[in-house]
């Protein structure tokens, strides 16, 4: 049985499965959720995930949702298939450590400029200066850390592209796209890892999918 | 080599360490790091974290920060030792998904309620009312969802006591201290797991060293 996506194409935390699933190589289903209508805060999303959030997962008889749990469960269990993106061991103690970095530090920031920045201006919604100016700086730290993570290691996890850097991928793009991408060009390792991440065949496939929509 | 863990005895994310350790029945130092004095903000600390928070862990020449990628090493790394806490396979990718949960639905909310109700009182500042009123109903709404969980499995990830479950102690304990019991106790299953997990020989160690400080 084929597994199933269910969520939006330009949803940030569907775009990470979608993007894990077509590293590993692996055929799915997406099954497209009408944001807009609410259909994720209604029956029978909410037997998938009852926090109403896309995506939700299914792998045979496995359900699952929380994108980063998604992708850490494929990764895992279709070890042997396509791009690797965890280890085993040491190693992969410290590909977590950036794991929860993504999600605790990277996204806090992120995740607030991106929706005043790209989604507020998208639904004609007004930006808030005020929530930009406090966030800027804040994620300008973070990436201060990255330029120096990446003169240590290629990637953000070990030396390999993993977990760690692929659910940077959403957010990251969408930021590229507004004026804040000076904040990644002025920060050469952070610069060479924003291209070399976002030139991934696999991510080229999530985009078209987004475009077509 | 005896594992250490730098931080503090009243931080949130440093319990959750120290709660693993004891489930585990492992030995460990405890180097504490003068928050007041703001040792975190400084090296040598910053080379153990470059983010500047507590707690930080080494295990040998393994050195780790984020709270939540130590106890997820510590489960798998000493798996024969003490409590499982995680499993395998797709139970794991279960568990995975109510870790997830803790992080993006739970600690989200219960977070600011702790800042604003045992922290800031704490340190002799003013209590801000509208965050109160904005976060205690959407933490109400994440425990209807954890009591419609348990009423289905014993625990939040599987029928046994898993990190999914452990990493909410630190804030939930806390939480218990203040008005906001109410809306534990007011959901049954939420309440028999609450006073489950919170009598844990383990977490009993983890408040003796809060209160001998």
């Amino acid at each position: 049985m084929v597994m199933k996506v269910h969520g939006g194409v330009a949803s940030t935390a569907t775009m990470r499965v979608f993007a894990t699933l077509y590293e590993k190589d692996l055929e799915f289903e997406f099954v497209p959720v009408d944001l807009r209508a609410g259909e994720h805060k209604k029956e029978p999303f909410l037997a998938l995930n009852p926090f109403g959030q896309v995506p939700a997962f299914e792998d045979g008889d496995l359900k699952l949702f929380e994108s980063r749990a998604i992708t850490r469960y494929i990764a895992h269990a279709y070890a042997d298939k396509g791009t690797p993106l965890v280890c085993e061991g040491k190693p992969m103690a410290t590909v977590g450590v950036w794991m929860e970095v993504e999600a605790h530090q990277f996204d806090t920031f992120a995740s607030k400029l991106q929706w005043e920045l790209v989604y507020k201006p998208m639904f004609g919604m007004a930006m808030d200066a005020a929530v930009v100016e406090e966030n800027e700086p804040k994620l300008a730290k973070v990436l201060d850390v990255y330029e120096a993570r990446l003169s240590q290691s290629k990637y953000l996890g070990c030396d390999c592209f993993t977990l760690a850097d692929l659910h940077h991928l959403p957010t990251l793009t969408n930021l590229m796209g507004t004026p804040l991408k000076k904040l990644f060009d002025a920060r050469p390792k952070v610069s060479a890892w924003v291209a070399d991440i976002m030139a991934r065949p696999a991510w080229a496939k999530v985009l078209a999918m987004r475009s077509q929509k």
